[in-house]
C-alpha cells in the first residue's frame, strides 16, 4: 500500500518524503488486521476535471476518478453507500466480476437487477468478495461509465495464505479511452436518425490520465478549456526501485477501444486473468479489451539511471486516438522526468494473428485447474450483427436487438410482474446453414425485444458468440463480452463459422482458464461454459459502451424462486411503484 | 387556432397556402365542440438543435422546444401522458398558475408535490383548468427548465361567455433567454467552490428563436456547431393583417433576465396578468419577469407595406445578451422580410421608475375585482438576500436558504415520515430593527434547511417580500416570486425598507390584481395576501432558475389532512420507498 501511494506523489519533495516511508514500511512486516467489514461511503458528483487537459464534466467519487480502490481479503463484507449527488441524473454501480451469491439485487445493472439510484438518494451496497483477485467497479446505467464513474477492487487472500507466484509490490492501473462529448451528446447521436456515430476517442488514458494535444484542435481552443501545463494532466507515473517484482494489475474499461499495453524495455509475465491464476507466459505488448482484468509481474531489470516509457495503443480498429503514455519512475528519478527515447510503438493495429494467440495462451495455472463439466445441457449460439431496426443503427444477437427494461426483470420475476416485459423467449440461434457471416447481410428482419433467456438452475449451458460482417463490407468487430454473476471456462476461440460438429471436439475441457469477459474476434467465434448456478438474473453484454446501448446484450434467469426477499431500495422505478401501499 | 399555425410557416408557398386558409377559416364561423377530456402524448427527448443558430442539446416534446401548446376550456380536464425518454435523466413537470385544486400531486415540482419521473416512464398528469387564461408549463427539476422544456397553456372562457375586452386574432409568445452551456454544466459551476457564475444568457428567444452572432465568437466556431444560416434559427415571425385587434399572451419564462418586450409603431393594451383581467391601459414597453403572463391587445393600424420589428431587452441587470428580435409580419409581405429600420432600441436598463409605475399600475379590471379579505391572520416577512453557506454563494429568505429534499413533503406529510425534513420552523421575519438592507452583510449566521411554513387551512395570510443588497456593494437585484397552488392579491409596493406599521395603511384593499407571480424591486419590497384555502404543500420561489437552485425559496403547507389519497406514481425516491409492500 505504500507503494501505491508512492505513485500518486506531485513532486519532489513528496516524492523523497514518500521514499523514505517506503523503505521504512518495507522493513517492518505489518500484520494485516483480520478486518471483516470494509465500509466505503461515497458521494457522486458532476466536476470539471481535465483528465487529458481537456475540461469537461466528468463524474466523481468522493472528488475522484478513477474513483478509490476497494481494498479487501477474501471473504469480507465490502459496504458502499453510495450518495447521489448528480443533480437530475441517476446512477447505479455494478461490481464486476464479484458473482453476488446471494446478493444478486447487488449486481447494480440498471433494469436487470435494480432501479437507478435517484439524486438526492444514498443507496447501500453489500455483498461478500468471496474469491482473491482483480476486479472492478463501474457505473452500470446509459452510458455513465464513459464519465468517469469506475475504479479497481482488490481481494487479497487471506492472512497466512499466499498466491503460487512471488512479488514484492502490488499496483492497480486501469485503462480507458477518453471523449471530450458529453455522454448525454454520444447518446443523442448514437439514437439518432440518420445516426451519427460517436467516432475514435480522444485519448487514451492510464490510471485516468492522458495527454491531449490542445495546440492541434480545431477551431483551437482557450487556454481554460483545454491547457497541455494544467497539472491535472500530468502523465501517471509510478515508482519503482530496481531488482524487484511488480505485480501490476492491468484492467481495461474503454468505452470502445481494444488495446495493446507495454512497458519499454520491461517483459511481462501474465499470472492473473478475470480473478484466476494463469499459466505463467511471457509478452511484450499485453492485449487487453473492455472489461478484462490481468495481473503482469514485472522484474526491474533495467538500467536505473532513466525512466521508461509505459505505453497503451489502440488495437482491432484503425483508429485516430493516439497512444497513451504514462511513466515508469526509477527511484531515484524524477517521477516526471521523460524518458530519454521516443516512446516505442505498439503491435500494429490489424495484427489479428497476436491477438488471437494470446487469447488462445491463456490457460488455467497447473494445480489452479477447476474443471469444466464434460458436458453442456443446452448451448446458445449467439450471431453477434449490425442491424437497422426502425430505422436506427443497432448491434444484436440473432437478429434481435435487446431493449434495456425499466422495470428491472429480478424485480418483475420475484413479484410476478411479467406483463413488463417480452415473454416470447429470444432465439438459441441463427440460420446457420444458410447465413454468410464474411458477407454484408441486409437483416431486414431485425427487430429488437427485452426477452430474456431462462435457465434451468444448475444447469451447464454453452455459449457460442459467432461473430459476422457489420453492415461496411469486409468489417467484423471485436466485441468484448461480459457475463455478470459467474465465471465460465472459455473452452475455444476460431476463425469462421463455428461447425456444431466438429468444433466442440477440440474444446479445452483439460486447463481452460476461467473468466468473466471474453473476446469474440472478427470473423471468428468463442466458445464457453459456465453452470447456471446462481439464483438471480444476469446480464451478458458487449462491454463497448456505445455497443450495449445500441443492443449487444441479452439476460439470463436462473433460479429466481431460490432468490431471497428483496430489499426495497433497488424498487421504485416503473412497475414496481405498483408495490406501493394501498 | 389557424392564425396560431400561421405564425410559424417556413416558406413563401407554406405562408401563401396559410395565407388563404386563414381567410377561409376566418370567414366560417367554426363552433368550438364541448370536449371535457384534452388529452395529450408527449415524449421528451434530449436532441440537438439550434435555437440561436448555436447548437446544443435541448430537451424537445414530441420533437419542439417550445412544447405543444395545451388549448383547453374552462373547466375542462387536462391529460398530459409524459414519457421520459431522457436517457439517464428524470424530469418533473408544473403546470404554472394552475391551482390544482384537488389535484395537489399534479402540480408537479420534484421533492414538492412528487418524486421525478424516471427514464423509461410515463406519468400521467390530470388536473382541471378551472378558470380562463394564460398559463404555462415548465420543467420543474434541477434547471432543466433551461434545456428548452417548456410551452404555453390557454384557457378559453366556456362556449357563449366571451371576455371583457374584443379582439380578432389570439397569438402565444414565450420570452426566453438562452445560455450554451448545458444546464449540468451551469449547476455544477453554481454549486462549486469557488463559485462560478452562470454569466448573462449568450441570446434572447422570442417563441423559442433567436440570433447568436457566429462570427463573432472568440474561439471561432465550426459552421457545423454555430451557423447563422441555418434555418432553424431564422425569425419568428406572425402574420398580421391590417386592421385588426391582436391578443398577444406574452409569457415570460427567462432563466435570468428581467426584459422590456415592445413592437415597433405599436401600442399595447394591458388587459391580462397571470390569468386575471386588467384594468386596460397602455404601454410602449410591457416589462415582464419570468413566470409572469400578459394579454395585450394590438391594432394593427400601421403602414402595411412593410413588417416592423418585434424586440426584446434585458432590463435591472446591466447585461452583455443583445436584444431579441422577431417580426411582426404584415401580410402580404413575406414573412421574413427584415422591417426597413434598425430595431428600435428599449428603454435603459437601469430605469426602475418605469418599472416600478408598471408593477403598481396593474389593478384588477373594474366588474372583476374580487376582493381581499380585510385583513390577515399571519404576516410572513421574507427578506432576500445572498449569503455564503459553507463556502457556497447562496440564496436565502431570513438567512435561510432552501434545500430541496429528496422524499417530497407531500408524501412524508401524508404517510407521517417527517423525519425526512427539519421540523424546525423557518423565521417568520428578520431583525427589522437593526438590519441595513442597503449594506453588503456579512450575514455570517446563515444557514440552509428543508424546513416549511405549515399554515391553518383557510386562514389568511400576508407576505412581504423584503429585497436587500446582495454580496456586491450598492447591488440589489429584481426577483420575481412565484407561488405554486394559489393566486394572491397584490396589495402594494414600496422603496426601501417595508414598515410594518405605516405601509399596511396604504395596501390597495380596493381593486388589487391577483397574480401568481410578483416581483420584488432592487432596495424595495412587495406585499401580497392569500388565502390558504388549497390542501397540499406548495412552493414559492424565486422564478430565476438559478436563484432558486441556489435556495431563493419556501414551502407553504396547509390542510395536508384533507388531501385525498395519493397516487403511487408520484411515489419512488426518498424514503417513500418504505412505503412498498413488505
Amino acid at each position: 500500500m505504500s507503494s501505491y501511494h508512492l505513485s500518486e506523489s506531485k513532486s519532489i519533495a513528496m516524492m523523497k518524503f514518500l521514499a523514505l516511508c517506503f523503505f521504512v514500511i518495507s522493513l517492518i512486516n505489518i500484520p494485516i488486521a483480520e478486518a471483516r467489514i470494509r465500509h466505503y461511503k461515497w458521494e457522486l458528483k458532476y466536476e470539471y476535471k481535465s483528465p487529458d487537459c481537456y475540461k469537461k464534466l466528468v463524474i466523481t467519487i468522493n472528488g475522484r476518478t478513477p474513483g478509490p480502490t476497494i481494498l479487501a481479503q477474501q471473504n469480507d463484507t465490502v459496504i458502499v453507500e453510495v450518495k447521489n449527488s448528480l443533480l437530475t441524473a441517476n446512477t447505479a454501480i455494478h461490481w464486476h466480476g464479484i458473482r453476488q451469491i446471494g446478493t444478486p439485487w447487488f449486481d447494480g445493472t440498471e433494469g436487470v437487477t435494480q432501479c437507478p439510484i435517484l439524486p438526492g438518494d444514498t443507496f447501500v451496497y453489500k455483498f461478500v468478495v468471496d474469491r482473491p483477485g482483480t476486479y472492478l467497479y463501474h457505473a452500470h446505467y446509459g452510458m455513465q461509465r464513459e464519465d468517469g464513474l469506475f475504479g479497481s477492487i482488490r481481494v487479497a487472500l487471506p492472512d497466512g495464505e499466499s498466491e503460487p507466484f512471488a512479488y514484492n509490490y502490488d499496483r492497480s492501473i486501469i485503462l480507458t479511452d477518453w471523449y471530450h462529448k458529453s455522454t448525454f451528446e454520444q447518446a443523442v447521436g448514437l439514437s439518432s436518425i440518420p445516426f451519427q456515430w460517436v467516432m475514435e476517442p480522444q485519448s487514451l488514458l492510464i490510471q485516468g490520465k492522458g495527454r491531449f494535444n490542445c495546440s492541434a484542435a480545431n477551431p483551437p481552443m482557450k487556454a481554460d478549456v483545454c491547457n497541455n501545463t494544467n497539472p491535472e494532466c500530468s502523465l501517471y507515473s509510478t515508482t519503482v526501485v530496481p531488482g524487484k517484482t511488480y505485480r501490476l494489475r492491468i484492467s481495461s474499461l474503454t468505452a470502445l477501444s481494444a488495446l495493446s499495453f507495454q512497458i519499454e524495455g520491461h517483459n511481462m509475465t501474465v499470472v492473473e486473468a478475470d480473478g484466476h491464476y494463469v499459466e505463467p507466459f511471457v509478452v511484450k505488448n499485453l492485449f487487453i479489451y473492455s472489461g478484462e482484468t490481468y495481473s503482469v509481474l514485472v522484474y526491474t531489470d533495467q538500467d536505473p539511471a532513466r525512466n521508461y516509457w509505459i505505453t497503451t495503443n489502440v488495437v482491432s480498429r484503425n483508429a485516430t486516438t493516439p497512444p497513451g503514455l504514462a511513466v515508469l519512475n526509477y527511484y531515484p528519478n524524477h517521477p516526471r522526468r521523460s524518458p530519454p527515447t521516443i516512446p516505442p510503438s505498439g503491435p500494429m493495429w490489424n495484427d489479428m494473428d497476436s491477438r488471437f494467440n494470446q487469447s488462445v495462451a491463456i490457460r488455467a495455472r497447473k494445480g489452479h485447474v477447476y474443471s469444466p463439466p464434460a458436458s453442456s445441457d443446452r448451448v446458445i449460439v449467439l450471431l453477434n450483427t449490425q442491424n437497422r431496426v426502425n430505422g436506427k443503427t443497432r448491434w444484436s444477437v440473432n437478429n434481435v436487438s435487446y431493449d434495456i427494461p425499466h422495470t428491472p426483470y429480478l424485480i418483475a420475476l420475484k413479484e410476478n410482474l411479467l406483463h413488463t416485459f417480452s415473454q416470447t423467449p429470444p432465439p438459441e440461434g441463427y440460420d446457420f446453414a444458410n447465413y454468410d457471416i464474411k458477407a454484408v447481410q441486409n437483416n431486414t428482419n431485425a427487430t429488437a425485444s427485452d426477452a430474456i433467456y431462462r435457465l434451468q438452475l444448475n444447469s451447464t449451458v454453452d455459449i457460442v458468440l459467432q461473430n459476422a460482417n457489420t453492415m461496411n463490407p469486409n468489417n467484423s468487430e471485436t466485441h468484448p463480452w461480459h457475463l455478470h454473476g459467474h465465471d465460465f471456462w472459455v473452452l475455444g476461440y476460431g476463425e469462421g463459422k463455428f461447425d456444431p460438429i466438429n468444433d466442440p471436439k477440440k474444446y479445452n475441457l483439460v486447463d481452460p482458464i476461467m473468466k468473466n469477459t471474453v473476446p469474440v474476434h472478427p470473423f471468428g467465434w468463442t466458445a464457453f461454459r459456465f453452470k447456471a448456478d446462481n439464483p438471480g438474473v444476469w446480464a451478458f453484454h458487449c462491454h463497448i459502451e456505445s455497443h450495449f446501448f445500441m443492443g449487444m446484450g441479452v439476460a439470463f434467469e436462473e433460479g429466481i424462486e431460490r432468490v431471497g426477499k428483496l430489499p426495497s431500495s433497488i424498487m421504485g422505478c416503473g412497475e414496481t411503484k405498483h408495490l406501493l401501499k394501498p
